[in-house]
């Protein structure tokens, strides 16, 4: 629709119709050509200005479609009014009892998107899900859902502005996407929030207090009689007391149960908030008087980063949530025996914060498909994936040939990695198909071309990655090849999506295809969904449709019984190409820990740099020949894995000196979000 | 109902009628009579098991009752259906367009709800606004709404539980009302940890950038060319600079332009949490090495404490909200000039994240009339008023023979005096009645009886408070002589609401109702609507109607144009009853500060204990003969008042040995909340 104009597209597709009345008022700067060439002489040119070209309509785009009410969007999709919770007109959170009325309805193809190792941009895997459940939904006549991560605060504000997709593959309203939401990170916040400031609160009672005092405080006498309340009674089980009768405790029994007696110096659970708050990465704590002296170095991680987020991301009902919330473990006691969130009292409190949050967010694409947004853990300091109910849910309500297609942060070696040891064994969830994008400015990174530098919102790019050059793509096909591989080895069939910018030549591309093709990918397809929306990525969904139908041999990785080491071993090895790893003596003690307190059967989440397959950021294309070091090793016993972490990761990222926050900002008269990218 | 039944009500109120299907199971513990004559005989005892009896059955009564779908309610009460957002079944935000559409219509009576000095359980305020709506609206057949504060997390989860009223005067559902509602102080720390981290980063970059680079970065070259964003030329322009192309600034106008140079000991704006976390009182921040060593003091305040709280509670429309939030003084440059927010280039971006948080929220009464809940500043450390914008809808909605009965928190010196100077200020709304609720218990610990404490859940009660003791109330009665003198300073008709406990002797009653008229109240009225719902209110309700009737002289307390000093003294001795004032140091230079910066004449917002007139929480009844120690004097410039501190007074609670947690839990079956009371 070059000179705009208005389309009515009524689609119906597997039964159930999907409506939707398209409003294409221009066609809005789709590619960052006009200007371009006078500035390929300049060997090094700052191009935030092309940032801005490529993103910036984003929400004029978003915008001048109105999206249909959610409550049309739910009926479409075959969801009863009682299963829907609206949150405002574009947004819906849906109930999990829809699992057990659709049990018996057989699950319909599930699609990973992963990625190469990117750029520090991203290759755009969100809008290719977007552009690939377009293609499939509205353009093929398959039912089908995409399943994307709420994105965090920090990252919007920050540096890399908001998540919801682009072009004419977005989730629309963006702003509703890229903002509050229903309200899931901050229900995060609160509930990591309280159980940090029980631990502390509780070493101060007991470090002030005797333990008849204690014990009166903890169990007071109730209308002249004294009980235990319900998690008190799961506590003395768990001491191997028996007693139900608060009277008949020994002061020895008293002691036991009044005193967590945790270790100051072993407490993992930090503190969090949703914004990059670079001050918070190293703090102490405690230093009011009132706190007597217990003062403590600590730190704030960003709340996506929280163990509660992968809980979210990893659960499958309300019954296991709050199962996983208890089973916490957020410091050691001095006998160095793990302490619980159930032995701090707060599990039923997690679970009514969270009882909310649990349940997915549906949405829309900017061609009227649905969506669920639900759960957003980074993928280098966290598991990198969106939920399981969300995916679970979206494979019952698109049928048996319908497709599910959901995301993995970063590259293959990172989420994708974590999504099938990890996400997929929570599940128990078969993929059928990969879509691992690229980009040709990406792989000419990798083939020696210089780094995008994202540092302080001045983007360095040469000319090398705009201007044809087929020798730096063909050199940087060496790691699309090895995420190939790395697929592989999962036994799921793979097909590449070339992300295409305007500035791609027909023969790069052909290039990347015919390379892909020759390393083991079932298909390559060039998209163009960012600029045409579905139609871009329509022979992308035939050839996923194709694929899916293909013989699978889906397997993990590793068996969880083998030691800690040896599973970090086989990831680093196998996956990033690593010749071996070390651990630091505290990651070796910290090992044998959680081997002793019989938490060595867990999947592993490395936390690794995603900007490598190696550990050092810098190293591009396939490294070879380096060690993983491994720095410390942390548990999540509640989301249930390990998380070994490689080298130096902050949890906390930071504020550069010219924020997004520049741009952003509110009309006051039409209430219009603008500068939100 | 004391056999329980199923009753229906059919409504027809001010030309609108309100439907409710009102479930009566059964009558839930009503007192807390059973078994309490055999423990009289003792002096002091536990009486947690008190606040059980009288409490615990709040969410049982809350559960009982089906609340209507707030889309019917909205409809009920006149709202189109473009002006509503809904947040699942019971909650809906209102959009501020309502405030155009209905511009001509003429504002209903405006009542407060104010209080004597409590003790710290409370003496029903809530019970008393929600239970003179159900009277007004359900029994005497005149529109009526009530105006809430929405409670903090901290407290809920801490020692206080929630805020939603109590027994048959409730909001429902309670745990709605009590948890994330629709995110709005979510929103607010948001929004306020954003401006903190923008604080520090930016302290940052200065230090270790020079002018030249900070300027490359604050102003990049975008498509070649170079541009001042809105928010930087609105800078330039503060500064004295009229240009607009940035190549022409000469070096000293670029550091002045990239240099907010502020001095870290002046900084006052501080990060926030909505959780009692009192480690949080006093900590150091900047410890990594990323932070360069720049590590400094700093504290987090509970959410509610926030300006951005106060700014949310006392705006009037999206872009006076937009101006106070830019206006905010964060610290001083290290030429003592005020740095604003707007320096800092954050204010779209706040304004962005509180776009949806400024439409009020919209719930029910148990008997289906109904409320809003917007925003929570605390009485003691705020301003301690529901927000400006719900009570103005509120009276729009209700029409000219309608009442907003809103509510101020704490007592009537505490929320009562800034509700009428400051909030009436902001708002220029002239309040009809005063409503002050006293209870015998309380009035009984004026008179001498011993102190109700709260501390660590244990509450020592004599059994003076509960048995009959005329001299006690007669003594106490002195603090309610003294709140209804100090409502007349405002020219204001007060109705005296005596909260009846089944406790309390009908000789006690009837005295306090006596002394009350003797003191000047316009009426004194027991109400019953804690055990009766709006029926036990309706004698309060028809007096209320009457005062409303009566000639109104409002007036404010002191002129804005005294200097600061003089407004806090009228406050001291006026309303406090104290001697005089005494700055500190630091307090004295403050003001100097503040009248130097143009800041002089603002209202005053006392940050003093609620549990006496006086700055000492022990000294009851009505203290006499004290000097006031203003230790601080901070002012929130955004809000627009000046805020001294009076003594010491914590911005962050803390968890007590057994939090309220203890008893929450959620039954992952049937999703029900348990304990949260």
């Amino acid at each position: 629709c070059p000179g705009g104009g208005v389309a009515k597209l009524a689609l119906l597709s597997g039964g159930r119709r999907y409506t939707q009345r398209l409003r294409v008022q221009r066609v809005l700067c789709v590619t960052g050509s006009q200007g371009m060439p006078a500035l390929f002489s300049k060997k090094c040119i700052e191009i935030s200005w092309l940032l801005f070209v490529f993103f910036s309509s984003d929400i004029e785009i978003s915008r001048a479609q109105s999206p249909k009410a959610v409550d049309v969007l739910a009926k479409e999709i075959g969801l009863l009014t009682d299963e829907i919770e609206i949150y405002g007109q574009t947004k819906a959170k849906v109930r999990l009892s829809l699992l057990e009325r659709l049990k018996d309805q057989p699950d319909g193809k599930y699609v990973l998107v992963a990625g190469i190792t990117p750029t520090p941009l991203g290759e755009g895997k969100s809008t290719v899900t977007i552009g690939l459940v377009q293609a499939l939904t509205a353009h093929l006549n398959i039912n089908s859902f995409a399943c994307l991560r709420q994105p965090s605060q920090g990252p919007t504000f920050g540096v890399k502005g908001g998540a919801a997709g682009g072009g004419y593959a977005q989730v629309i309203p963006m702003e509703e996407f890229n903002l509050h939401l229903t309200g899931d990170i901050h229900a995060i916040t609160a509930a990591n929030n309280l159980l940090a400031a029980a631990i502390d609160a509780r070493i101060l009672h007991e470090n002030t207090q005797s333990d008849k005092s204690l014990y009166n405080r903890l169990v007071p006498v109730v209308n002249g009689v004294r009980g235990f309340s319900a998690i008190q009674l799961a506590r003395l089980r768990r001491l191997g007391i028996s007693k139900t009768d608060p009277e008949t405790l020994t002061e020895e029994e008293i002691s036991k149960f009044v005193r967590l007696d945790i270790d100051p110096s072993t407490i993992t659970w930090q503190r969090v908030v949703d914004t990059n708050d670079r001050f918070l990465r190293k703090i102490t704590v405690g230093q009011a008087n009132t706190e007597k002296g217990l003062v403590r170095q600590a730190q704030f991680d960003i709340a996506v980063a929280s163990e509660i987020m992968a809980i979210l991301a990893l659960t499958t009902s309300l019954q296991d949530m709050k199962e996983r919330l208890g089973k916490m473990v957020v410091a050691n006691d001095k006998k160095g025996e793990p302490v619980t969130a159930e032995d701090l009292g707060v599990t039923g409190a997690l679970a009514v914060l969270m009882k909310d949050a649990i349940k997915p967010t549906l949405m829309q694409t900017l061609e009227g498909t649905p969506v669920f947004v639900h759960a957003g853990p980074f993928a280098n300091i966290a598991h990198g994936n969106s939920s399981v109910l969300a995916d679970k849910i979206a494979l019952k309500l698109v049928g048996e040939k319908g497709f599910v297609v959901t995301e993995a942060g970063f590259g293959a070696d990172i989420g994708m990695e974590k999504f099938f040891n990890i996400k997929c064994r929570a599940s128990g969830l078969v993929p059928s198909v990969v879509v691992l994008v690229a980009t040709v400015r990406a792989l000419k990174m990798h083939g020696g071309g210089p780094n995008v530098n994202f540092m302080y919102f001045t983007i360095a790019i040469n000319f090398y990655l705009i201007a044809q050059n087929l020798q730096l793509v063909a050199d940087g096909c060496c790691n699309l090849q090895k995420q190939i591989q790395i697929t592989q080895l999962f036994g799921v069939p793979v097909v590449v999506a070339l992300n295409v910018f305007k500035t791609d030549s027909p023969a790069e591309v052909d290039l990347v295809c015919k390379i892909a093709k020759e390393s083991g990918a079932f298909d390559a397809v060039p998209c163009n969904h960012w600029s045409a929306g579905g139609r871009g990525a329509v022979k992308l969904a035939q050839a996923v449709e194709k694929a899916a139908n293909q013989k699978n041999s889906f397997k993990y990785l590793y068996n969880l019984e083998l030691p800690i080491v040896e599973k970090i071993r086989i990831i680093a090895q196998k996956v990033y190409g690593a010749q071996d790893v070390e651990l630091s003596p505290i990651a070796q003690s910290q090992v044998d820990r959680y081997t002793r307190q019989g938490f060595g059967n867990l999947p592993i989440c490395m936390a690794k740099t995603h900007l490598s397959l190696s550990h050092q950021p810098e190293r591009k294309g396939v490294p070879t020949g380096f060690i993983l070091p491994i720095s410390d090793v942390r548990a999540s016993i509640g989301a249930g894995f390990i998380y070994p972490l490689v080298g130096t990761m902050s949890t906390m990222p930071g504020l550069p000196t010219r924020p997004c926050f520049y741009d952003i900002d509110l009309d006051p008269i039409t209430e219009q979000v603008k500068g939100l990218f």
